[in-house]
């Protein structure tokens, strides 16, 4: 789920100067609001990787906002006397803020689970029992009224050890960076594995995670401050919360302030020659084949989901992918419209009828993301259903990976030109012609939507475990050839 | 949760008779109106320990209904190397019924857990994790339309014992008793604790457990063919399912075949001798007197919990109790109408307020339950409310006894009659006078309502952890020996 968080967003001195003061105004003024009314609480949570900005964040709201009525606390890393005699929760309900009011936390009941596990004090089980309890507490504040808010700041690699250097650099800063933060740094690759892990089972619809991109302070402290707006707001004129059923988590979602996303960030210049393509793919489908035929593969299976709108390019890339596995072990799985006798079952029962046994691999040519896509988009099934399908289908993917499934995601991208331009390709092309219709041309008129849709996807469903690998497959040949070395380098890196 | 299924629940051999050809046409009616709507499908899982009837129990629903409809299946002992090669979810999957068909399990996904867990090959925290997806899973299930029936089989230590030497001496039987029964007839308490904790975890609003007493075939046998009926004609009549939100997994409960009720099952004819009352109340207020000064308590605490109807004697047991103990350590909290600063912040609030520290005793006079009783059955919070605190106050329960308190609820009993006759006194007596309002007088009209609360209430919150005490108050000297017994005896059974 950090995925839409490394794709280098930043807002410039001159855009940020002129989005402050009316961002400004606007939250005093909820915040007032919020304390005329009483009607709710606000609670909002702060977490991220050492270096990531927390304190600077927290700083800055309340120069954004009025201080007097906003607490701001750390609850997590010790513990007074008073608390340890007392039951863990009894901490965070002293600190509950009441209706009309904020509590802003940059420690809070995430921190001592996260800390233990990332040391290596608590393991698997009791990190996602602990999870639970946490999810059936915020749930328990949510039904209350309480508007809760949890901010994950998301830093790369790089970028924190830049980071991390300027502080310890500057004498005035450099007391910020300790031994904890060189734990983070050294065990960056665990540690964010961790996160993902803590992200999904803990991103409920009704307290779900807000994922920002942290390596910019202007960026971030935007989206932070843009977010909490909407957030307020939108509670203040809403008549009544929405049921948790109806929530997906993208309530909070506000445009990113910079207007990149993990779509148009992507870069649709690079091109293959034909011959090195050739040379490319045929030592790429070696590599594959060897790979599935491998004895480690054989206690493990392969799944690849193949997404992307209409003339990206599936069907090649399936095919080239094909050639590099022994045909009595693969299997290609179209998906259309459900049968009668799927449409009698739960929505994944015709997925879970597809899953390979080890040594195989599945290929899904459209999958189960076909709910929270064109199923959302064009109003196929009631949006109570689509919008509690992406915690379902990560519940789903976890059950996979398990089970000892390796899980890839492609989504094919291409622009909207090129689509067009295959398009009339077609039609002149006489046996391509059954692959375009209507349906395509209607899909292509709603093609902001779909985008929209997309970038949803990939927030809330691409996990460690189970990650979309966003494709440029606006030249075929460099498409293909990068889905074939994605899958080569991950079965390497897992068998 | 088990305690409404202690209580010698039996049905007579011509009450069965009588109930049912009835029972069994409007069974058949129902799984034929299914069949034709095609609306859901139905699970029905059946659970409990050995010897509790299960496949007597499947064998009977299946003379009743057509079985050429019902897939009758076990699947959690053994796996099948089609099973073991895909991840664990499959062996489920591929069992799912369609719309309109009805499947039962008598091993289902509870079952490996369970009994790792009672093998010691899983841990608390795995299991806890375990359970946690299947909440996932089961969550999924009903907001896809499945109706899922899930039944525990609860039968005593005694009944069990009997039943499996009956099932053993007899050759027609004699297979059936197998090693893992000899286990659990060994290991009945520890088996029954994380039974509890199991319950306790996996009784969503949506996805309920219902606890059947078993000892009796009779009666298990109508509780399940009834409550079977009653939910799928329920669900067929319904023109939409209620949202998860407003499910609080009474939605399946049936009055009891033989009437009884944990309250109508209690005994009120006992009596103790002033003389003899003041002694042993001596006795025991100094047994407690010890037991809260020990080392061992300054690293517990004590959290006693008094509800009852209006003249029960609630203030009469509280001061009794407190004499036992040093007056510096001890603290009682009236619960009466929230403050405008309580009513600000969620409900549990105000309770975690009094949570006490180690060593000491603090004392509800009224308390949290309030919203499952009075704010029920008078309508003071709306439903969707009330519906919830049952799992909230589980919850709530299980931080308080995971951070050493040690919890005990005592519901204070006593007749209609009785309480007219205390009502009466009160008028009477200048002294009480106070004691007696027109609040009181409403609250005896509504005595039914109550009763009901009542049984729901210990239904869904009595666990292993916080057990909730029935106490027969009819004879108030009895009833305070009562409580002070249990107090003293827990007290010495945990320290």
């Amino acid at each position: 789920m950090l995925a839409e968080a490394e794709i280098g967003h930043r807002v410039e001195k001159q855009a940020f100067a002129q989005a402050v003061p009316g961002l400004r105004e606007a939250l005093i003024n909820a915040q007032y609001d919020l304390g005329q009314s009483r009607r709710f609480a606000v609670i909002v949570l702060l977490s991220g990787v050492a270096a990531a900005g927390k304190s600077e964040a927290v700083n800055r709201l309340l120069t954004w906002m009025d201080p007097r009525y906003i607490e701001t606390l750390a609850i997590g890393h010790e513990e007074t006397e008073e608390q340890q005699s007392r039951p863990y929760m009894w901490r965070f309900w002293q600190i509950l803020p009441p209706k009309g009011r904020i509590t802003i936390l940059f420690e809070h009941w995430y921190t001592q689970p996260g800390l233990q596990y990332a040391m290596g004090h608590i393991g698997d089980a009791e990190l996602g029992q602990r999870l639970a309890e946490i999810n059936r507490f915020e749930r328990m504040l949510t039904d209350e009224g309480v508007l809760l808010l949890k901010f994950y700041m998301h830093i790369t690699k790089k970028g924190q050890r830049r980071r991390l250097k300027q502080l310890a650099s500057d004498p005035n800063t450099s007391w910020r960076v300790t031994r904890d933060d060189a734990f983070y740094v050294k065990n960056y690759r665990p540690v964010i594995r961790s996160v993902e892990e803590m992200l999904r089972l803990t991103s409920q619809g009704y307290a779900p995670w807000i994922v920002t991109e942290a390596a910019d302070r202007r960026y971030r402290e935007l989206v932070i401050g843009q977010t909490l707006l909407r957030a307020i707001k939108g509670r203040l004129d809403a008549t009544a919360k929405p049921p948790a059923s109806q929530r997906d988590g993208t309530e909070f979602r506000i445009p990113a302030p910079d207007g990149r996303s993990v779509l148009t960030a992507l870069d649709f210049t690079s091109r293959v020659a034909p011959r090195t393509y050739a040379d490319r793919l045929e030592a790429l489908q070696g590599r594959l084949s060897e790979l599935t035929r491998s004895k480690a593969f054989q206690k493990r299976s392969l799944i690849l989901v193949f997404e992307g709108c209409d003339a990206a390019g599936k069907g090649g890339t399936i095919r080239r992918v094909a050639q590099g596995i022994d045909p009595r072990s693969y299997h290609i799985v179209p998906i259309a419209k459900p049968t009668d006798e799927e449409a009698a079952h739960p929505y994944l029962w015709r997925f879970w009828r597809h899953i390979p046994r080890h040594g195989r691999v599945t290929m899904f040519d459209r999958s189960w993301y076909g709910r929270v896509l064109v199923e959302r988009v064009e109003s196929l099934c009631p949006e109570t259903d689509w919008r509690r399908a992406y915690g379902e289908i990560n519940d789903f993917e976890a059950d996979l990976t398990a089970g000892g499934a390796i899980l890839i995601k492609f989504w094919l991208a291409i622009s909207k030109t090129e689509q067009l331009r295959r398009f009339k390709d077609r039609e002149r092309q006489a046996f391509k012609r059954f692959k375009i219709t209507k349906e395509d041309w209607r899909n292509r008129d709603r093609w902001d939507d779909y985008e929209k849709a997309v970038e949803v996807m990939v927030a809330l469903t691409s996990t460690d475990i189970a990650p979309w690998m966003l494709v440029e497959a606006e030249d075929k040949n460099s498409g293909r050839l990068k889905v074939l070395r994605t899958i080569c380098e991950r079965l390497e890196a897992v068998l």
